[in-house]
């Protein structure tokens, strides 16, 4: 893998889409989000709009349920969602031809086919002529009620254990943690239902979420993610999934879509 | 999944083998270990032997890598292992008839057939005649060097991510932890190469490691674990298969081996 990225040229990484990428500031660090709005317009166009409200100042890591997810929003319900963005039609799938799809050969139990959609893991059905974001670790998914339409953004979590897929088209997927997945996956689980946290003090603070492109730009986190559609990524993931290197006794011959690595680097100025 | 296990007979349960069942005590509690005998006889009896030893108390986490591995041993190679002990051959797999397997009918990308052993998640190839314990979270496997006859058990890791199933068959698998497995879930991640820690106050020491059955019957904690042979069992995977809470707008119809809940509970005296 060393290798391959070494030799990959520039061209095969792409800087982060600032204008859709969030710095969320805990007390260990920052938590680096990268949205795709083309897996989800609306619901992104609302998660910024309130971010740029300043919305998730303050608020909280609400649960964090082990080997699942690390979910987050207002836990007193204080924070006022203006009039208009409180209900949303959900965005669980998009047109299938809508985007460059990029297929990962290798078969899958959850979709009858399974890629990358610019960076992002995901899945398609051609007979239904749908695809969408797939729930592997790092996802981002907007947390609902029962009722589909009751996901506005406000409330977000981090998938932090093995990819929960049940949960493809049936959430919102918003877009993936590019830098800091650790910091959340290695948060105190909620000790109640669901990990939940059973006193308010146990709840990590927000201090702030921000667009990347409204941040000075010298408190900016400059990333690079490999191109899923280069040629570098090809020969990554066929370098794990027939590991050459002298520890591997048997190769595995496959790889499971939330097996590939989705490698980030600081750019080469 | 909480009414078929409410609806669970005892025989659908069984309790953990307190003969091959270790007790981690960490600062912030007890991790609970089932070792698999029948899959990795010679390697559990190693470790066992060290267990008597006290061999691992005193010691402490290596590395803990994010979406990987949480792995113990002896930072400083001070704790003898006896002679005898230093090697042994890698029981990566086991002849396929050896043990119950309770097929999972669900396609899988790295196996011909995965399903379990006594409530482990595990594989098999009839072509080669092999089954093997599977890479699951919670799995608990013995670190190697790139000699596959250089594990002895005296450093174990537990996955704490994604299913890292290319490791199966390159690793000798000896249990899973049944309890606690949060407990190494949320350790801070090593800032090093691999997740090792920079500096030795950064590892979480290890109190000491015992047998459950050489503890003092007030000291242990009692748990059973859902027979996976039994038609609770087969009943809970299916209702986790295909979802019929009003949540869920599609069910998966599919589930990926380790998805599968392996339930464990107080037994109710």
């Amino acid at each position: 893998m060393a290798e391959v990225l070494a030799a990959a040229p520039a061209s095969a990484w792409r800087p982060l889409d600032e204008r859709h990428t969030l710095y969320m500031e805990l007390p260990a660090g920052r938590v680096i989000i990268e949205l795709a709005p083309a897996m989800a317009p609306r619901t992104v166009a609302n998660i910024e709009a309130l971010v740029r409200l300043k919305y998730f100042d303050g608020l909280a890591m609400l649960r964090v349920q082990d080997n699942f997810v690390a979910q987050w929003g207002d836990p007193e319900e204080r924070h006022k969602i203006p009039a208009g963005m409180q209900k949303l039609p959900p965005e669980f799938t998009v047109p299938l031809g809508a985007n460059v799809f990029t297929s990962l050969p290798d078969r899958d139990g959850y979709a009858p086919q399974v890629g990358f959609v610019d960076s992002f893991p995901a899945a398609r059905d051609p007979a239904s002529g749908l695809a969408w974001l797939a729930h592997c670790y790092a996802a981002i998914g907007v947390g609902r009620d029962t009722d589909p339409a009751s996901g506005t953004g406000s409330e977000l979590y981090a998938v932090i254990g093995h990819a929960p897929r049940q949960l493809d088209r049936n959430v919102t997927v918003v877009g993936r943690v590019r830098q800091g997945i650790e910091l959340l996956a290695s948060l105190p689980r909620g000790s109640a239902e669901m990990g939940f946290y059973d006193k308010a003090g146990q709840r990590t603070p927000i201090a702030s979420v921000r667009l990347a492109s409204e941040v000075p730009a010298s408190e900016r986190t400059r990333l690079e993610v490999l191109r899923t559609d280069s040629a570098s990524f090809t020969a990554l993931v066929e370098a794990r999934r027939n590991r050459r290197d002298t520890w591997y006794q048997t190769t595995a011959g496959y790889i499971d879509l939330c097996n590939v690595p989705l490698p980030v680097r600081t750019p080469h100025d």
